[in-house]
């Protein structure tokens, strides 16, 4: 038996067979074979294990996950049995007198090459598609013994370096339990995936990959951070009953789902949503949301290869107005750059990109992409209650620019007789830490402020926080972003507005008695987080959490600051 | 006539012919040649006047620069006679059929290639060289007609797209009255780098080496930020008056030499130098330095191939602590990272390394070139007034543990018998937007604070100063950058601490004013800035400054800011 410490990304308690995502060894030298007749022999039963292989698949995923998810496997069929790519592979084996892997290699390389120096989103999907393709072959041509994850046809913990988006889109979630990752922090991709799927997760355990065999029995705990592999009988047992447990307190909060937020002593306060799709309304729902806090624009650009039209986009923007039934719905504009690029956009690579060229910072330099998503939810503003926010705001003048265009657009649809509503709420991100500063200026011109911590933090203490060597540096609790968060409150609240949080700070047992005694009004978080925070404030006093605040922003270490919160939970037991 | 408007980077008038700095197309293409022995006889051609040139370069260097700097002449000399990389293009040439470019590029970029991936820094200078003499004979087989900045012989204006370290490394000093840029900003290298050699510079200027062909007279007035292209013999006139003007100026600064730097209400401040090496002392103590405040020592720690030793580093330190002759050197510990990378430590790419592993960062990491450093200091602390700070603070517990390194160190060297002064002042640069907000409780921990507006700003901004599309976010008048000085300001002076200024911001006209109504007690600059700051400080009020400071921090822009200067200067004149 042997115990890993991590960071507790998501909620619960996982026990499975450890599946281990590692990228097997796919190189390949170039060998002379005398036997030609064999390569091609070895070839053509590679290609007869994949076409088997994909079909079935191919039929799982369209029993299981639908058409659409298995239309990808049908694409690979086709690349499998186009002659384009095979009968070249054949005649350089029988001319050359090479081995299999080697020609399939050299051939498949040079398409996919091809494909990805076409600025083509299309082909470049077709690359990679080649390059999956090209990689089942070499599996059977070198006899690796490994299983893609979207294979996995057993309950299982996926144990891996890190999860990428690639990764989780190709996990078959069905079968998948929980993750546990070597890297990664509460605001890493597999972290925030592993929350909206709510299943366990435990990431930043430096070494689970290596400690972890494929097979191995494990537990994933969720809730405390820790990672048991191999564990004995008696502890086995020991955590299904702390998981059933946890389905039962589970099974108390989802009596919170229609309940207002409200703490001990009366104080009302609103508990929202980050959502990336109208899907995800489903959830906001069902976890008792009130309100969408965040809604991520980007998704409707990324993975296609132009940008989305207003009309598409108009459609996705009433639907999650509509499903929101009147409930504020907070739209952040494109917030594109950064970590998050857009292939077909070709902006120029950058030193430093999350301190470049993105978000507003684009949209008030590419006009025509930020007017079309204006217009695109100003139409949208007659389904429902619209709010709408800018990303990155360092300066006043960004935001007067931001909207006057946004004006423009509303005169214009109204002179063309379409209706705009008239009650749209205009607000800001604050992550900047000169915004957080001269707050007082912006709520002068705003109507709200939503404070995304997970920039802030970033910028604040100058660390990046996808950078594993500065990690330490991420810090929620440091008193300096505990005083940022106050000066915005305090601002907001002088000028009559209202002040939100949609970083990850927001859902987070620990800050959320610091956030409740600041004066925060909304707080906006995964979906699933919604109804333990509601438990928890419920039975924290504001009056309190504004003492306890208090002495929070006067201390010198983020140390002290979890210190005193936890010294306040261990006296409330 | 053009007129072009840029960034004022360095003071003075500049009249000269133009020298555009590009970098000339070096390609080659592969041709067979029937006839070899022509082809042989064109690379003798090229190799003799590449000779003759570097021999006439070498001897002129001599003369004017020195044994030291004609070295890298003589390097070049061997190489180019050097059998091992001739023979091979010569039998190449013949064997192949090729082009004389051809055999050369091919031959000298399979050496380059393996020296460069040799991990030697020694090979590596050796890969440099051999790229540096190939461009050489190219040029002449290419016939390219293009000279390098190394041999500029005439009095000139530099003009290029931006100028690099290497670019200003290989310029003749003698020669250049002036420099001009399409790219950069005040803090830019090229604008530093005109500064320390006193020679004015407009940078910035977008299109400057479109305007201008190599040989136009130009003018470039650094006291405004114009470059005039062709001006006529009346505006040539009328600047020459005007650089007289400066000239004479100058002369009544100088009178300022030996003067303390006293308000004209009396109050008196200190005014500083930042340097980077023990020779620019020299400079320090002829424009009146009060101080150095800043000793950047990255620069002992570049240019070779390993990590400098305690003894390299104690003889620096001792030689710029006599010089001062007991004036304070505040010496800033390594620097390192972000954009200044050293090749001998191969650290990991980082994705944004300005939010790196950087500086103190690294040194905590690295505590054995941290502790070298900080005992070559110690030992060096008897030799005059040494005060120390750490870089990139961001936490209470960095600068705990930076000083416990100090400590320990302090103690051992006292127990092996070795003096160490017991009047060091310990304190920390200012740079990231927590250690601003948290000032106060810094204060209670360090000696003083010195604040770094290059980095704050950019962090506080979110914009990474070296990038072009996010410059109009470097903002020094920005309020919330006022708010956070005067917030590190009065935290010091609260706790009885100074605090002093190392970024541009310190020796810039426009904040001078509000920096000396926020309290700033020390302002570090290039030397130059010393004199001209002296006389304007000398006829301001501080009280005066102290309204227009808070009138400044309750403005909403940087530009109501720099009206609300500009206001009060108007008034003034």
């Amino acid at each position: 038996m042997n115990n890993l410490k991590g960071i507790a990304a998501s909620a619960g308690i996982a026990i499975a067979r450890a599946f281990t995502l590692e990228h097997p060894d796919y190189s390949v030298t170039e060998k002379q074979v005398t036997d030609t007749d064999a390569e091609l022999a070895k070839l053509d039963a590679a290609l007869a294990q994949s076409q088997a292989e994909l079909e079935a698949i191919k039929a799982r995923t369209l029993q299981e996950l639908g058409e659409k998810k298995a239309e990808i496997f049908e694409s690979h069929l086709l690349i499998l049995n186009d002659p384009e790519l095979i009968e070249p592979v054949k005649s350089k084996i029988a001319s050359e007198s090479v081995n299999a892997e080697y020609a399939l290699n050299e051939t498949a390389t040079q398409f996919i090459q091809m494909f990805e120096n076409m600025k083509s989103a299309y082909l470049q999907e077709r690359a990679a598609d080649m390059r999956d393709v090209t990689k089942r072959i070499l599996k059977h041509l070198l006899g690796l013994n490994y299983v893609s994850p979207s294979e996995i046809s057993e309950e299982v913990i996926v144990v891996a370096e890190d999860l990428t988006p690639s990764d989780t889109a190709q996990l078959n979630r069905n079968y998948v339990k929980g993750f546990t990752t070597n890297i990664g922090g509460r605001t890493s991709h597999s972290a925030i995936m592993a929350r909206s799927l709510e299943i366990p997760a435990v990431v930043g355990t430096k070494n689970v990959l290596s400690a972890v065999q494929n097979g191995d029995l494990i537990i994933v705990d969720g809730l405390e951070g820790d990672v048991i592999v191999n564990p004995t009988e008696a502890i086995v047992e020991q955590y299904r009953a702390k998981q059933d447990a946890y389905a039962k307190q589970v099974e108390e909060w989802k009596k919170l789902r229609s309940e207002p937020t409200v703490s001990k002593d009366g104080i009302h306060v609103e508990l929202a949503a980050n959502i990336g799709t109208p899907n995800d309304v489903a959830g906001v729902l069902e976890n008792g949301g009130e309100a969408v806090g965040l809604y991520r624009t980007e998704f409707l650009y990324m993975g296609r290869d132009k940008l989305p039209s207003e009309e598409i986009q108009y459609v996705a923007y009433k639907s999650v107005l509509e499903k929101m039934e009147g409930k504020p719905v907070v739209v952040r504009t494109l917030d594109i750059g950064g970590d998050k690029e857009l292939p077909y956009l070709d902006l120029p690579k950058e030193m430093n990109p999350f301190l470049g060229f993105r978000a507003v910072r684009l949209c008030l330099d590419r006009q025509d992409i930020f007017r079309t998503q204006l217009r695109a939810l100003l139409r949208a503003s007659v389904h429902g209650n619209l709010r709408i926010m800018f990303p990155m705001i360092a300066t006043l003048g960004e935001f007067r620019e931001a909207k006057a265009l946004l004006e423009e657009e509303k005169a214009k649809l109204i002179s063309e007789g379409i209706p705009v509503s008239e009650e749209i709420q205009l607000g800001i991100m604050v992550e900047i830490p000169s915004t957080a500063v001269l707050a007082d200026q912006f709520a002068k011109e705003v109507d709200f402020f939503s404070i995304g911590t997970n920039d802030l933090i970033q910028y604040t203490m100058a660390a990046d926080r996808m950078n594993e060597r500065v990690a330490y540096l991420y810090q929620p609790y440091n008193p300096a972003i505990l005083r940022l968060v106050k000066m915005v409150i305090d601002a907001a609240h002088r000028e009559g507005r209202w002040v939100g949080m949609c970083g990850e700070m927001a859902g987070d047992a620990t800050a959320i008695p610091i956030l409740l005694g600041l004066g925060l009004d909304e707080f906006s978080m995964s979906a699933t987080s919604i109804l333990p925070a509601r438990s928890q404030i419920g039975k924290l006093s504001r009056s309190d959490m504004q003492a306890l605040a208090a002495k929070a922003l006067e201390m010198g270490t983020a140390e002290e600051v979890v210190a005193l919160v936890e010294s306040i939970e261990a006296a409330a037991e």
